[in-house]
C-alpha cells in the first residue's frame, strides 16, 4: 500500500517553516506496512489544492491531508477535498450544536464563520479533536474503481498526534491488510561515518530483505533496520540476526539497541552503580553539563560542573596550578587531567570528567590546531586521558567533543 | 512567477530525514520575486519522477529538481527530467574527460558507471560542481508554449548552496523580470506569543502590502516582514514604516532588527563595553554558558561558569551559605542573588549572572511549582532579581530560563 502526505498552508511555503508532522505519520504508516511514496506541500489556494488532491487520488491508496481545517476563509481543505473526490459537503447539526456549547462554556460568543468547521464530506466519519475545535475526517471508499482511504487531519502537531493515536491508528489497522514489520535501531558512538559504513556494508548487503538506513551526526551514528515479512516472528528473526552481526562487528561502540540516547545510557549506568559525576569543561562551554542535566532526576548523579573558559578560572574555580598551564598550555593532557581530578575533589563526586580544546575557527596554532581536544576522566585513583582531533566547524567540533566525553563516561561505567 | 521545488531521494520519504534545501532556495527565490507554490518529495522511482516532473511543468514557471545526480543506478533525475521535458540526453565528452582526469589526479580508477554523471539534457547549460562530482544543469526554454526554467541541482546541501550562489543566482536574476522585494526581521525577547500578536496585529493589518510572518520559540519571537513594490525604495519605505511602528509598540523587547541572535547581541554589548561576565546556573544545567560560548572569541568576555546542581555545590563551588539554602530553599530570590554575587567575586568578572529554578517534570511543590525560576544579575553594587513562572515541558522551561538570563544581561548592558 502506498501513501501520499499532503501538508496544507502557505506558511509551509515560506523560508521559515517546515512540515514535521509527515515524519511522525511516516513512522506509524511504515509500522502498518504502508510506504510513503509522495509528500506534497501546497498553499491555501483552492484550485491548487483540488489539483493536488486529484493527483494524489490517482497515485496513492492512503491520502492524508494535514491543515486548513480551521474556521477562517483560508481554511479550504474540506471544500477542496470534497471537490477532488466529487463528493458533497453538508453541515453537521450535531457538530454545530457542540461547537456553540463549547464556546458558551467558555463564556464567549462564537463567530458565525466557525460553523464552517462542521462541514462534513458525504460518507465521512468525524474524528473528534480533543485539543482543538476543528474535527478531522475519515473517508473510505472507491475512487475510479479503486479503494482509497482519505484522511483530513488538523495541522498543529499536538492536535494531529492525539487524533492520529486515538482515532486513526486502529481504524487504519482494521482497514489495511495485516502487515508484519520488524524494526531495530543501533546507536554507535564515536565512529566516523565512512569507517562505520565500510565495516557494516558487507554485512547488511547480505540481508536484502532488511531495509538499512544510516544517519550520521557528530560522534553518533544511527543504523535503522526494518523488515517486512510473512509473520512478525520471521521479520524479527531477520532483523535480530542482522543486528547481532552488526553488534559483533562494531563491538562496544554500539551504545544502545533500544532507542536510548547516549545521555540516557550514561544516566542509567550512573544510577545503577550509585556513582556521581562532576564536569569541568572548557571548549564545550557547558554543553556536556547541559546534556547530562537534560534528563529529569539528573540531580541524583550529576553534582555539578565548572565552565572554565579562561586560564584564571581554570585555576580559581578548578584549582589547576597556574604553573601547569604555563608549562603545557591550557589545551594539553596535563591540564585535562588536572581539571578532572580537581573538579572531582572539589565536588566530592565519584568521577571527575574534563574537556579542554580548540573549538575554532580562531585560536588554533601549528602545535594546537583547531579541532584538537583533550578529555580526561578520573576516579581519584586512575585517570584516563584521550587526545582527539575533530574535523568541522565550531559547532561540530563542540558536539564531537561533548559526545566523546559522554562516551568516555559510558565506557568507564560499562 | 511561481516555482516548484522537487526533492528526490527515497531517504527523504523515511521518518528520519527531511529536505531542508528548500528553505534555503525559497529564501533566495522570494528575494528574486518568485513565489514557491508547491514542494514535492519523491523517491528514486523513474515513473514517479517523470510524472512529478510533468505535473510541475504544467503548474510552475521555475522548476528545481534536487538530488539524484550521482553515479549509481538509483540516480535517475537526468533521465526522468529529460523524459518529462521530451528532450534527449547526450553524454558530454568534455565532462567525461574531466571526470577521468579528476579520478586520475586522486590516483583512483573511475568506475565506468560514473560516466552517467556526464549525461546532459539537450540544450542544457552545465553547472560545474566545485564540491562534488555531479554537475548541475540549467534548461531554459518553451514547454507547451510557455517559457520555463528547469534546474537540476545536487542533493548535498554544501554542494547545492555553492552551486546556487555561484552558478544560478545571477542567471536567474537575468532571466526573470526585475523584482523589488524589501525584507526586515524583528526579534523580540520574552514576550508570550499571544500577547505579542494581540499587540501587533492591529498594526500590521494596516499594511496589507507587507506580508507579516510570526515565528515563536521559547522566549523569542521573530516577526518577518516582506514587501514587493514597483521599486526597491518604495518597498523599503513600506517595510521600514511598519517596522518602526512595531518597534514603537514593542519597545525595548525588540532586541534585533538585523537578524542577529540574542547571544550575538549580548556578545556585541559585552565587547563594546569591555565588560566580562560569569554565570552560575542550576536548572538550565549549562545551557546559558553554552549559548554564550557558541560565539567564536567569547573567551574575551565570558570568564566561566558554574553548574551548581546540588545544594552542596552551590556552597562549595559558588560560596552560597548552607544556612541561606536551608532558610529559603535552593529555588529562592536569596539563593539566586547569592549565586550571582559569589560567582562574580570568585571569577573577578564585571557581572555575575545566576539562575535557579524547577525545570520539572518532577521536583515541584505547592510553594515552588514546576516552571518557577529565579534569575539574578549583579555588578557588585546593585543586584537585580527576577522571578518568573514558565509553562511547558522540561526542555521548554529550560529554554525560556536561558533566554530570560540572556535578556537580563542585554537590558543591563543596553
Amino acid at each position: 500500500m502506498d501513501a501520499e502526505i499532503i501538508a496544507i498552508g502557505s506558511e509551509l511555503l515560506t523560508p521559515y517553516r517546515q512540515d514535521t508532522n509527515s515524519l511522525y505519520l511516516t513512522e506509524h504508516l511504515n509500522q502498518l506496512g504502508v510506504e510513503v511514496t509522495f509528500k506534497t506541500v501546497v498553499g491555501d489556494t483552492r484550485p491548487h489544492l483540488v489539483q493536488v488532491g486529484k493527483t494524489a487520488l490517482g497515485r496513492a491508496d492512503v491520502i492524508i491531508f494535514m491543515g486548513g481545517l480551521g474556521p477562517t476563509e483560508d481554511d479550504i481543505t474540506r471544500e477542496a477535498v470534497a471537490a477532488a473526490l466529487g463528493l458533497k459537503l453538508r453541515r453537521d447539526p450535531e457538530l454545530v450544536a457542540a461547537l456553540y456549547a463549547r464556546f458558551a462554556a467558555l463564556r464567549r460568543t462564537m463567530p458565525e464563520n466557525n460553523e464552517r468547521q462542521c462541514d462534513v464530506i458525504a460518507g465521512a466519519a468525524v474524528l473528534p479533536n480533543e485539543k482543538g475545535t476543528a474535527p478531522g475526517q475519515w473517508i473510505e471508499g472507491d475512487y475510479e474503481g479503486k479503494k482509497k482511504i482519505v484522511l483530513l487531519l488538523p495541522g498543529p502537531p499536538w492536535e494531529l498526534k492525539l487524533m492520529f493515536e486515538k482515532q486513526v491508528l486502529e481504524r487504519l489497522r482494521a482497514a489495511l491488510p495485516p502487515a508484519h514489520i520488524a524494526t531495530r535501531v543501533l546507536k554507535v558512538a564515536m565512529v566516523p561515518e565512512s569507517t562505520c559504513d565500510a565495516r557494516i556494508a558487507p554485512i547488511y548487503k547480505k540481508y536484502p530483505d532488511v531495509q538499512t538506513t544510516i544517519l550520521a551526526d557528530a560522534g553518533e551514528i544511527q543504523v535503522h533496520l526494518r523488515s517486512r515479512a510473512e509473520s512478525l516472528a520471521a521479520g524479527r528473526q531477520r532483523v535480530d540476526a542482522l543486528a547481532d552481526e552488526l553488534e559483533d562487528e562494531l563491538g562496544d561502540s554500539v551504545f544502545s539497541t533500544g532507542g536510548e540516547s547516549l545521555e540516557q545510557i550514561v544516566a542509567y549506568f550512573l544510577e545503577m552503580r550509585g556513582t556521581t559525576v562532576s564536569v569541568a569543561e572548557s571548549c564545550t562551554g557547558g554543553m556536556i553539563s547541559e546534556h547530562l542535566t537534560s534528563i529529569s532526576g539528573s540531580s541524583r548523579y550529576f553534582l555539578g560542573g565548572a565552565v572554565v573558559y579562561s586560564n584564571e578560572l581554570k585555576t580559581s574555580l578548578a584549582d589547576v596550578p597556574a604553573l601547569l598551564i604555563a608549562q603545557h598550555g591550557a589545551v594539553s593532557k596535563q591540564v585535562a587531567a588536572a581539571l578532572a581530578e580537581s573538579i572531582r575533589r572539589r565536588t566530592n563526586s565519584t568521577l571527575g570528567l574534563s574537556v579542554t580544546g580548540v573549538a575554532g575557527p580562531t585560536g588554533g596554532t601549528e602545535d594546537k590546531p583547531v579541532g584538537l581536544v583533550f578529555h580526561a576522566l578520573t576516579d581519584g585513583v586512575q585517570t584516563e586521558v584521550v587526545e582527539r582531533k575533530f574535523i568541522g566547524d565550531r559547532e561540530r567540533v563542540r558536539r564531537w567533543a561533548m559526545r566523546q566525553a559522554l562516551d568516555l563516561l559510558r565506557r568507564k561505567l560499562m
